[in-house]
């Protein structure tokens, strides 16, 4: 037990999301997710990075091959973001344009998620502790092969002092307070959470009478 | 081993869909899919009644108690579809309206889904099978409390002679070929299917060079 | 597929339970469930044979041995039920005083749970289709060593023509139409449904505003 | 749900046991159970063979190769037996020395396990059903590759009226009341059944005080 | 491995509870425990706080809205403990009324639970930790969306230095020796674990003869 | 039961094998086994189809787009297979050179995997048993979305009659006797199973000594 | 990571065993094992004890009354080992006889098992450490609720410096050399591992020839 | 949280492959994999040594009984490499010739993958972080009897600074990046990953065009 423990929040001001390699290809390798459950995860964690105007940098790997190009909703969710199609780097954290755009957001607090797990997520995250940054990997929005080799990458990262959030977590971390936007985050919500939707549901359902 | 099995395929022309009480109110108490999941799926089966013209009727049970409106989603898909909201009768089927619009459908192959499976699916079905229609119970977009009290409900339904399917099948199984209709279909499961999408991404990435 | 299915529903004025053994040293070799899962179950099931007045019948086997005697809840909600401590048949349709006692009620429809599935469930059962009953066995409130045993009791039980349900469905098939009773059906459901109970909860809360 | 069903149960006088290659190096290929799960219900269902004084009759494959030896606990509690090693007929039934030791024992009720589930048990479970024979498999002490394999395995077995058992049904059936022999059963039980034994151990320290 | 580890065990005289946003609404969203499962958890823990007569604080986010009502049992349990209705703050600690509670029992060990686990949970008990206080989170009365989700909220919570619990060891290291008090342990741990009862009503009914 | 069972083996004589849809874009889908196990079992039961030397076909659908073309793998083992590429119909049974096919082997047992289960395996399942054809489907070389729909595309196969197997269950049955061909049948096994190969080497390295 | 890790190897001559609360009624309360698979473990540790001629030490909580007794076996194997039935203590450590009996042996390695495994095997492990002794916690020989509860248990020892171990794992640190006795360790193996056994068994079998 | 974490990736120059008993009888013992995953993970590993070139050790217990030999296939791989057939040592570590070969490599990085997990593969890793090597475990190449003793293995390499990898991990952080050499990498993968196999086919398929 650390005595010492600092607790340093997730905030709007300081936080920047990194979605690695959510490509086409690359999530048909996914098998930890059922693909409905992963590919609302991905969109939910970017609609995040949307809602709280986080700075948000979207990479890939040789989208010109096998490995499939971006996922045409992060594409358009994200128009104007810093997109570093990187020409062979595995660790992402390896191309320059990529360091260089996280340093220019003069963020520190950097939300990971990507495929796979163990490569295109661990490694960056293990890179950026290195490197002095705070890094939160987003599990739900992070796939690989089977629960045995997400379960090695977590210990992994856990070890390094990455901390594992979920992107209800995250989202949650990063309002605070629901008096900051009720409608707002509601939406959210709603748009992500199916059972929260149908809470949504009935209670507009009941009050509108 | 039936040796005069005869296959009768669901047919555009034969078939309707019932939609049984997926409630905001009662979809909470399915616990046998994920949330995100089972909305996929009951979305999925909607959108193959859209997609195939096939009549569809949408009942309710108690809307205005603790079983909650009928998802907003459904109500807007088919804005101009019989909708019974049941007075109080659990067995759809006893409800003189429901089986009135199904009559009036004039068709013989009857697609069930619905929330609770061994209520609110099953009850109908087994009346249906009763009054000589060919029944196909949609297994995935149909939830119940946990995995047990699923087994048991097919296990009935199968030895009445309800035929066990998924949306997927479904789909197929009306589209017959896909001359018929390439885009409409793969449009179909470019929205349901994350993984065939990708498939289509990947695809159209590298064609359209 | 049985092309002359006939659905005999459940009917308060043609059913009977009989509980079956659930004594406190044999539930303790139920592992297919969790125990507090599995005393909800079993509970709900004798609610539900307490609220629609329906003959019950308890039966043990052994019960100054090691099996134990009858869980007391029981006991105290059917005081004036019939109930055969069997001296040593295993099968409860083996023993006259049993078999008797379901004569006397003058019933056809029988709803057995028991412990274990296989034997102290599937014998009787078994032997009431035999002799010309309709049985209905209550999957969630029999349990067992472990799936594995409770797969093959089932296969077995539903081969011979058992139809399986679950409480649920059996207070369901039995109430046939919400307007009998509101009050009572939602006060069995929110005492054995969590998620039901907190629909409820959460609709009063608004409503009574 | 067939309306004349007969229920003919496991007879002392009329069953007998077939082990169909328990063999050392197969057994290493069984999946669907742990090892000591399975090795505790093959020795259980001997035990009952043993107990109940039925004709058991043992059969080996090729045990000079690679499928090696029978177990040797088998051997020891059935010294007597019949003991089949055929020279190379998977179904055993093909072998006309097993057909013949069946044919002896005059029994017409047969309880099969054996390893691996799809082929030693359900290729002469299915040709004794052919045979007229009734055919009650121990679902758990017959083991196979995985899940799949098995549920495929028994879904067949069960369309051609195979009974699905588990050891301790088959024990229960065979014993029918508990006053033939308390102590006999009971030590059987007690013997493979670690949570039954608990109960006899903490009722015997309490009333022997 | 900390050779200087301290055991500080949770003590009566120095542990309070902490119960946040036990919601009708928010209760629906749990997907990682059965609903009676995690009510059973929910009220053995609050069982303990009013058995050991421990300053238990209750808060809710957002009452009026969709995530509802406290759980009516609670309320009950506790009629005169400190009950914050937050306004908007998700993370509890950030309402100075709640933090203010905790400072006024004086206790130094803080025992939480709620839902959801990463959110209502964790933030909190990050934030206790931060604040020297000891903290331990009831494993089994906290539920969140799936099991990726808890795992990864128990990973940071560990590395902050909370401990994990369940809510019978949160009994027993409170409890200390049973001879503070026989009969209330024991009708602790009969109304909320079923196997307990059941050793307890053999052990009764053998030696009451 | 059905008391006049008649046990039709599969017979190297009497049987062909239909490969269906096997398709690199397709198999993406499957998610009901691991991709390794899955590649393991298809070939298997490639490797089945060769060494019995079975009539093969083999049938896909679009393979120009995205569905892929067929696994090179499967390709290269039947160079001279009928090769049906399907222009568009769904089932494969509706296009007439498929049916063509199949009738000019003369066989009347097919042996059907493919993937997706419940549409390009179930659908020319269901098609064959109709036209007389015995059918047995290999449900370890069949692949689906998950094991709810597998489960009900079973289960709906085996109400028509389809006989549900494994590629170990096939390669027995088709062999009889491992007379025929130790070292072959040998090899096979050695090739797809790795724990018959590991006994094998274990054998072999023993008894060169 | 620990720069300055030091591997202290468990010693035969500086381990002892601590068996805590195998009694017959607790054991019921087991669900994360199977009854066998829970009873091998457990006896397969005290066989190591024996074995490896360990000091082992017994203790029991509340035998009287429905705890129930030790286990038999237990008993018969250590007859003369220390037995501390405690009058009341929950954490085994809070009895002096218990502690003496440890420090007694001399030993500073722990190896504790125990039922219930957040109780009865935590509570003395956290204390042990904080006195400085060195831990092993056998988790497979000790068990409790359900996977919940056990994963935040081991969470709890782990981050207290407690070693997971399994019992193989602590025979095979404690013997370090099959050459110290191949025929000993091989039977104890054999006797708990019924897959080494079956090697074995194998072995033999073809070398005697 | 460790603030001076210091990321050293495996390097092809600094990295050595230990493969500790991977042996045709000791793999029979792994129920934590089905057996075609697991030989294709050992496989893969293995292809890895060969293609970055690293000093791989071959190392086996007691080959001449039971155990078996090593699994030929690795044997045939690294028919140079360094092969350490053990007398008696259970950890490696403890063998001088296998601590020799890998001095004489001059590596600091040791990747280890073995059966079982919690000695063959933690004892030489524990012993090996002693020695002041950075070791890093490939999870998925390495087996154990369940995945209780997996966890608990798994915890205590963690804890005493063992890195847990996926041999797809390894793979990527020694090649670092794509441009260093596509089509190696990608038959490695192609060879290992069959769904990413499926990609390149997908691709090649249509670009050929």
């Amino acid at each position: 037990m650390d005595k010492s423990f600092k607790y340093n929040r997730l905030s709007k001001d300081d936080a920047a999301i990194l979605m690695v390699d959510h490509q086409a290809g690359l999530i048909s390798l996914v098998q930890d997710f059922s693909p409905n459950e992963f590919k609302n995860n991905v969109l939910a964690l970017a609609a995040c990075g949307k809602y709280f105007k986080l700075p948000t940098i979207l990479t890939t790997s040789f989208e010109e091959g096998p490995n499939g190009p971006l996922v045409p909703e992060l594409k358009e969710m994200f128009p104007d973001a810093p997109y570093i199609a990187r020409p062979g780097n595995i660790n992402a954290w390896d191309n320059e344009d990529f360091v260089n755009a996280i340093k220019k957001t003069g963020r520190k607090q950097l939300i990971i998620a990507g495929v796979v797990t163990e490569v295109c997520v661990a490694f960056p995250a293990l890179s950026a502790i290195e490197a002095g940054y705070e890094v939160f990997v987003v599990s739900d929005a992070s796939g690989t092969f089977n629960e045995v080799t997400r379960d090695a990458a977590w210990m992994r990262m856990q070890a390094a002092g990455v901390q594992m959030m979920s992107w209800f977590g995250v989202a949650c971390e990063l309002h605070r307070d629901w008096r900051n936007d009720i409608e707002g985050l509601g939406a959210l919500f709603s748009n992500y959470l199916p059972n929260y939707r149908n809470l949504m549901t009935s209670y507009f359902a009941i009050t509108k009478k």
